[in-house]
């Protein structure tokens, strides 16, 4: 099997395998759509079990920043880049360099950015090598770790459900379980226990959630059972595909909305959840504050007019999510995907070819 | 399974897959080692039954590049690329251009030339779009078709072979089998005729054959007999693969000398030529005038000069393998490769690490 019968490949333009033997570089970029622009997307480093892996992982995410992208309204296309390796034993200056060159080779249809192993240091090393690297604080300005962004753009969105659902704008007193608060699970929480909502917390790193528990008045939870607290709201911030059909039925919150990239397991789990009547705000369109910084960061303007492109943005394509399924009874998952669909590639999307 | 496991992937410095649904382009670059340049190749255009197929193909293609390069003794590395599609049908001057886009992308890491289902004037479509294909005549001052230049190197080699099998370099009175006598094996066919060798030739177009026969003698016989004829010398100069098993035991001739890309089913096949006496010339070692003769256009020089790089050259190589597998006993194939590795990757042959 090639990348092109793989079960992940979803016409995407561009998919370059590169090995280095001098400095042990393997690495995956993966190019979905650039209709809109050219493709940013972030730079992972994982011991991926196997190449397939990998490549799946790439192919799957690279996807998702088409659709996220196109859902931010943002001029830009999908793309994400792998490195095979740990990143605790097998990053190098050299590695990273060469890393650095193969971005480079795209000319800037790919544009790299940090993600899951690869950290703002590691970018600065890459920027040696090529200017299409994004998302770190330099001497051009860039305000760096667009964490905070994301975890903006979380709040506003679940806020939105919650009035959906609620009918109230009001968050005192709305109880939110969040599965992790890292880096942006934390500043979510932040922003939630301002707003005066009650807070559940899991991590399975226990200093974070104890963080939380002191300075938040969270109540720390096992992370096998955040999922089953009695709250309004679920709020994934951790791994992707947490939610599946064991979790499905133990939920008994009413509204999902979260960080975590591919929250569902699968696509037919919107529907299911649409049947059981919770809410779920679609994951890409509500972390989307992250690439939207990271973009007026490259063109070099300052956080307030991210941060509104992020309230106004978020809350309008959600609202036209949340209207759409509601008048057609479609899970809110599926219409996000044609409303993202529709803004990359409205000629498929009006034939009905929607992901 | 991704590339990296793929089992034609030989460490592969970089492998492109690319799709460009406007015009219905699909191909894939391969560019197996840099080492000694830029990787200079053919661009195939095929009707491959899958992706995996034609992955296969640009996978083992770019590999085989590397070793006739490093073999020619040429500054330059291995790579190749193929659309994927009939050439008949789906060849139109957008697709083209797209491709020509794609070459253009590797910045001329990747150098391409005419190959099977891609004629000249489809090269000159693709150089509207990048300066980085080769081997068709231009205003530049190239010569274009590289075929004589390839049959000129075989009959070099041939002939050599000739010699160190039958202690003669007198081609007078040889019978050689031609399998296909197209562009390269018609000029090969030519020139032995020349030198006096007597001639069986098989085509799968009879009119080919036919023109043989009427215009150098050559007997003609059917594609399926030409491997048992009672010769001196088989030169495949039609598809690869054609040495078996089945034409291992019918062959009545003690020296294979001819153009086809990689004549052994497999590498185990040398061993058994071997061992029955049958002298075998390295298939990339002695096709190799084709691409001397692109380097040479490409650097503006003129063809006298080509022409003395692939005499001495392929006269050589050539003899260097034959004198270490005759010292060796090693059949002529693995000798080839690992003179070729040695040129172009000589820590790891020093490892012991040959192909």
């Amino acid at each position: 099997m090639s990348v092109f019968e793989h079960r992940s490949y979803d016409d995407h333009q561009r998919v370059a395998f590169c090995q280095d033997k001098k400095t042990g570089l393997k690495a995956i970029i993966a190019i979905h759509n650039t209709n809109l622009g050219n493709a940013l997307g972030g730079c992972r480093m994982f011991p991926y079990a196997s190449g397939e892996a990998a490549l799946d992982d790439v192919l799957r995410l690279s996807r998702g920043m088409t659709y996220k992208s196109a859902a931010a309204n943002l001029p830009l296309g999908g793309g994400k880049s792998v490195i095979l390796g740990d990143p605790r034993q097998h990053k190098t200056e050299d590695l990273l360099r060469a890393m650095g060159r193969f971005i480079d080779s795209f000319n800037g249809d790919y544009v790299a950015a940090e993600d899951s192993g690869i950290n703002e240091s590691d970018m600065r090393i890459m920027a040696l090598e090529t200017s299409h690297v994004a998302g770190f604080s330099s001497l051009q300005g860039d305000r760096g770790d667009p964490s905070p962004a994301t975890a903006y753009g979380v709040f506003v969105g679940l806020q939105l459900a919650v009035q959906q659902r609620f009918k109230t704008s009001d968050l005192k007193g709305v109880r939110v379980a969040i599965q992790g608060v890292g880096n942006v699970g934390y500043r979510l929480a932040e922003m939630l226990h301002q707003a005066g909502a009650q807070l559940w917390v899991s991590d399975v790193f226990a200093a974070n959630a104890q963080r939380a528990e002191k300075e938040l008045s969270a109540r720390v939870v096992d992370p096998s059972d955040i999922f089953t607290q009695d709250v309004d709201v679920i709020a994934p911030c951790a791994l992707g595909a947490t939610i599946d059909d064991t979790v499905l039925n133990l939920l008994r919150a009413q509204v999902i909305a979260g960080s975590a990239n591919n929250q569902l397991a699968y696509d037919d789990l919107g529907a299911a959840l649409c049947a059981r009547g919770i809410l779920y705000a679609p994951d890409y369109v509500i972390n989307a504050g992250g690439i939207i910084d990271v973009y007026y960061q490259r063109q070099g303007l300052p956080y307030a007019k991210a941060h509104k492109h992020i309230t106004q943005c978020i809350t309008d394509t959600l609202k036209e999510v949340f209207q759409r399924s509601a008048a057609t009874g479609e899970p809110t998952n599926l219409i996000a995907d044609q409303v993202a669909r529709n803004r990359f590639d409205p000629q498929s999307s009006a034939m009905g070819c929607v992901a």
